[in-house]
């Protein structure tokens, strides 16, 4: 059966080559990936998936976090359109209501989940000649947004496990979800598909992130403890009041002020004796002119925790400082959560049954990550669904030669990753769906 | 007249020197002035003045600012017994109840206050064998307080102007109120004798302070706008929870970062656009141990102002600052009023009659003083009282020779005030009760 | 000889407006006035002056400060070029040396500065039909730039000061220098002026500003104490390091620390005993991303002070404050000076004499400001040089009905002040050049 | 072997009973354990050790930290002198130089160190009856001043392991070294004692702490991985300039700014991405008077790191802070070091070794200890040294059930971990000294 699996892979490699270079074309930032969306859905269902959910049903309205402003999203709605955006679908994403989920019931046996993150980034690709999408022609299109993250390549390798799992669906005992995601990026779209209950009842949860530096020479499957950072991340607006600096400063309120005393504290927030902490004020504009008293701050700020608790001290805190600085010197606050991940962590079981697997069914090259978690992942708000409720989760790595670094202009990957990809998704779900007595690890 | 008090006041010096010497031996801090306002019942009493207040009738119980602990007093009253304080009088002044006031009626007229301050600082007087009250047997016996700021001088001028006045009496057409104070210094007893209504009803108010330096050559009567900045005084406490710095820092509840916030924004309280203002904190004591979470500090500050506005102004951004740094930091905040006084000025009229009389009529050298003020001055509780309701205030300044600087241990001043403090009340008490129809200023 | 000039200034009133319009339609900024400055050389040119100084010989290079970039000083010279400004004087003003001196030699006698200020704010003019300006069709062409200052008026007044001079000069006996200065606004300009030895010898120096409000019903010349606060501005800006804010807080250099710490500690300048002070953080930007460490902060700052030496002190201070949170945090700091004035103060003698000449020789309205300063002049370098070489200043207000508010986008002012400010100015100078054994006061 | 070790071992349970009350009697604070070392010397002089050293020889002058007053020190040289203190030894500790080592030669073969900390901690010592020391009358005989840390215990299990080995010694090859150092508590004794050379050539070192609280049933013997964090301990002063805060606050060098701005930036520290790290400011005091400008402050603080570089870099960032923020505010700082420790990590081997012998040589209960530093220990110094020249350290708990919590004055441990203490120790020894080919794990 893997032997089928093997070379029906390698058989995509065109395939899923072009694909690629497609999603990379159409670059699109997070909650606005409707170009994206359309087309994944246009894809599961031509395959015969038994349901394709789009729009409304995807992400919990309310849940969506650092939504861009209406503004934004219609213009992206616009663009969607001329450029050719599937009608059957494109009217459902409207107002940021982008991702698809794709089902394959087949039927008794366990729920496996499967996600793939879809946005890009608000990077400008380089015009370098050597960068390959330059040489082969599927530079971004959209000014100043590049999929330099990879996640191209994941939703590549989402349509490929999907096809290939069309193809075995009658070796499969079970449900198979996947769960094209968006807004990876700044931590915000995950919390909202949890909340529209589509993690409830999976019994094994599976994503992977492309990974490797330009120093990679290999192409492999990694996996370790699979952890991650939880985090909050906030935007505050503090306003006051302007007056004249000399005149009356008496008469201001200044949120110049609040924001350097909100500042010096949130860094001085006490270390948690019980898990590492992270806080940092990424961007502050405060005030208009030098000569009045300034009335407006914003800063754009985040914390993190290696615990869930940790974290929720950090946040806790946060929210005191920022409240108590503002209302120190008079001034409103207004605080907006702009994203958030819970801590993440493989369950042991599953990542032993993820390694084996590649390694001897699937003839992957198989590494141990080391240990020590320093980013953050939305994924953690389903995989800390899922095992609450008694499920599996593992977060593994496609690592492969990269070109640039992650978040740079000049991010590349070898597209090797996309058959291993589709590889190790399809080779894991056939052996947790073969039949329902196994797993017996 | 006048050149009978001229005459008769000059007879008083070596009386008047030595009550003075007898005041400055038994010096006494704010609101434990027991053996020196038992001292001064005694003393109007035994000259017949109509009335006597002591204990509560002086200051209202809830309005005494910076009290000492319970235990200081009475430790005082214990030492005021000890000493001899005439037992008549010193039960009335249990918990803290010092102060007299005496009237003298003398029929219609207007009623003309004098204030003199009698309480005493915690300074320890010099042992330089040239220190007057060294050389003629007169230094302070309580060990750590010392008249360093000529109150003793004041209630002696006082009581002299009390014993001319008696004489006088038939020619006085009015009232006259003879206010010794408590607790000046830290400008904490004037508001709670203003509201007990003993300056209801007064149509001028007058207080001096004796004034001078080591180069001062002259013996003068100063006057001038008599301006004196508002203040507040307040001591903070933070309470926060004790944790062990390396084990569980997040478990304590930080009163030292509460503290240092407070601090920098008090500083950083921002200009008043009309008066002059003033923030410090003088003192602060904080935590206990190097590795523990500091639990809990404690501020000493002040805040002035120019204008009552300022004032204000002050008062609350600094509360504002107080409770927000604490409760930022999971602390509680507890502030306690230790002191105020309100914006002095003198009226104009009266101030130019006091100028007339001394140098016309008592024959006294007069001099103006400079505009400007920086000092703060609990009369002005008084002053602004009586203007507010059409009277009028002078406070002006008895200049003379002095050795040492005020509030310092060697401070002294050349004993001829006295005489000249005497004249210059009791002439011009006598001119603003000579007869009812004056003064036609 | 004053009723012949009140005739004529009279008669220069349509002229007057007519140019004031132009000036206004072409507002240019700060070091950009090149337009401008040519057809005031032109106009000086053609009336005879005896030197008409442009260019370099204006502004003294290195002294200028808050220069704009080189990109905006070379659109600027397109504009104006673009716009026919006067070919034979437009080249000197390459690199921003704007401004022009006129300078008109009878004879033996005193040396009388005027000075009038020529650039215009970066204020987006209103729309509002209601507004002049645009009734009669002289709204600004410059978008975003707008003379809601009145300087338009100021140039005007100096142009026909200028033509009445010229035609008095046989009544003269003495020098006439006519500044038309540069970068007023943001006190940029007067320095570089007085470097340039132009006050140098100069026994009188006046200049005058528009005043007025909405409910201002009279036209009538103020006069008063012209104190005006000492000022220094200051752009700041840190630079430190990068870093991935999860992975390597530590390796970063934390520039938005160091901003918070200088922002909070420079209100928290303690204040100055002897001079009313102020500083002002008005603008404030730092940081890229919220998962950065902040490399790079800048700050828009000013201090004042009501004395030289309190400006002084609150400079040296926030030096020290800036440099050190920079370097406490790793941080370089770059302090860049954008404009300075220094405590201006009218000289009282040449003060009554201009109240005197406009009251009772030329017939205008005259009234006493009241005492206080709040702004900053830099026509107190010209006036503080002048005095303390012996020589006297008169700062004055043409006070006026006014539309809005200063440095409001609907700001406008009655076109009679034109006209009293040439009576004003020319009369002013007749009396002081009339004759060499003048004046007399 | 063992079996006469552990009976030998039981047998000197009254005297090991009576020798640690003796020591807790008369409790000693770091640097002035003079009664204490005095005796620690007759002692193990009388047993018959090789070599004991004291004075001088033990603890290098200039890397002790944190030394008490000279004041402090003659009066504890007084008190000690007065108690009866060994006269032999007593005048080598006058100056703080208190710590005793004793040393075995063998003949050849490995070196063993085992030290033991001898110092009290600054806590009055309950009165309350049920507390043992009370009962059995051997509660602190000096007020304020308690061993609530076990080092009395720790003492006490050295002189019994000496002893034993001593009866022992030929069966022994190689050396012995016993440690009893000073000043553990402030981890300010070992680094001078590392720095004088006694842990040079040293193949094996080890400590214990007696562990447990009341909650411990069993008596065992701990081992793990022995992490403890790097600290270093920093006593600041800053000096300023004292002014009044009315008249002349521009006068002052106001240090209470410099000490805010300190905490709030110290507390600010970036977290380390490759270590935690731990700041505390646990005790402050600053100014004089409410009136006037703060001229001086102190601060007593540490900072701890997880690993030497993260340790390291709290040092430095919170000494750049700590100078510029008294530069900024125009004081100076003083920064006076009060104590270091470094990482602490147990050598694997030698730590399975630890538990193999406790539990099956010695018939110990042994427990494995959970990951996991919180504390610091100066004992790293000796074990940091020992390991980079090759050799092997295990520090391990000496677990039994206490009364109170550490550092409380309540504080009481079960005695019988006197006897377990000398057992593991002495049976420690004998494993790795028995015969030179040993130890072959």
């Amino acid at each position: 059966m893997y032997y089928d699996l093997i070379r029906d892979a390698e058989a995509l490699k065109e395939q899923l080559i072009k694909t690629r270079r497609e999603f990379h074309r159409h670059a699109e930032l997070g909650w606005t990936e409707m170009w994206t969306s359309c087309l994944i859905a246009r894809r599961l269902n031509d395959m015969g998936f038994d349901q394709v959910l789009t729009g409304r049903s995807v992400c919990k309205s309310q849940a969506r976090m650092g939504l861009p402003s209406k503004e934004e999203l219609n213009a992206a709605y616009q663009r969607a359109q001329s450029e050719g955006a599937d009608p059957d679908f494109l009217s459902d994403m409207k107002d940021g209501f982008t991702g698809v989920i794709g089902i394959l019931n087949c039927g008794e046996g366990p729920t496996v989940a499967l996600r793939f993150d879809i946005d890009a980034l608000p990077i400008q690709e380089t015009y370098d000649p050597n960068h390959l999408p330059n040489q082969e022609g599927f530079r971004s299109i959209h000014n100043g947004i590049m999929h330099a993250c990879g996640h191209d390549g994941h939703i590549t390798t989402g349509l490929g496990t999907a096809e290939l799992l069309v193809k075995y669906r009658s070796q499969l005992h079970g449900t198979v979800k996947l769960i094209f995601q968006p807004s990876e990026e700044g931590v915000r779209g995950a919390k909202s598909i949890v909340e529209n209950g589509h993690l409830d009842g999976v019994d094994y949860v599976l994503a992977a992130h492309i990974g490797g530096t330009p120093d990679t020479k290999i192409s492999a499957i990694g996996t370790g403890t699979g952890l991650s950072l939880a985090t909050v991340k906030m935007d505050v607006a503090y306003t006051g009041k302007a007056s004249h600096a000399a005149l009356s400063p008496h008469l201001g309120k200044n949120a110049m002020l609040a924001a350097a005393t909100a500042v010096l504290n949130l860094y001085a927030i006490p270390r948690h004796g019980e898990g590492d902490t992270r806080i940092n004020v990424g961007k502050l504009t405060a005030g208009s002119a030098r000569n009045i008293v300034c009335d407006h701050a914003k800063l754009e700020l985040e914390v993190r925790g290696s615990t869930s608790e940790s974290n929720d001290y950090m946040e806790a805190y946060a929210q005191r400082i920022l409240e108590h600085s503002g209302a120190m010197h008079d001034c409103s606050c207004e605080i907006t959560l702009m994203g958030a991940a819970r801590c993440g962590t493989n369950s042991a079981k599953l990542t032993a049954l993820v390694a084996d697997i590649c390694r001897h069914k699937l003839g992957l090259s198989q590494v141990t990550l080391e240990d020590g978690a320093a980013g953050s992942e939305d994924y953690s708000y389903m995989s800390e669904h899922v095992q609450k409720h008694g499920g599996q989760s593992c977060y593994f790595s496609n690592i492969t030669h990269c070109a640039g670094s992650f978040h740079n202009e000049h991010f590349d990957f070898n597209e090797d990753a996309l058959i291993n990809g589709v590889k190790a998704f399809t080779g894991i779900v056939l052996y947790l769906l073969e039949n329902t007595t196994k797993p017996s690890f």
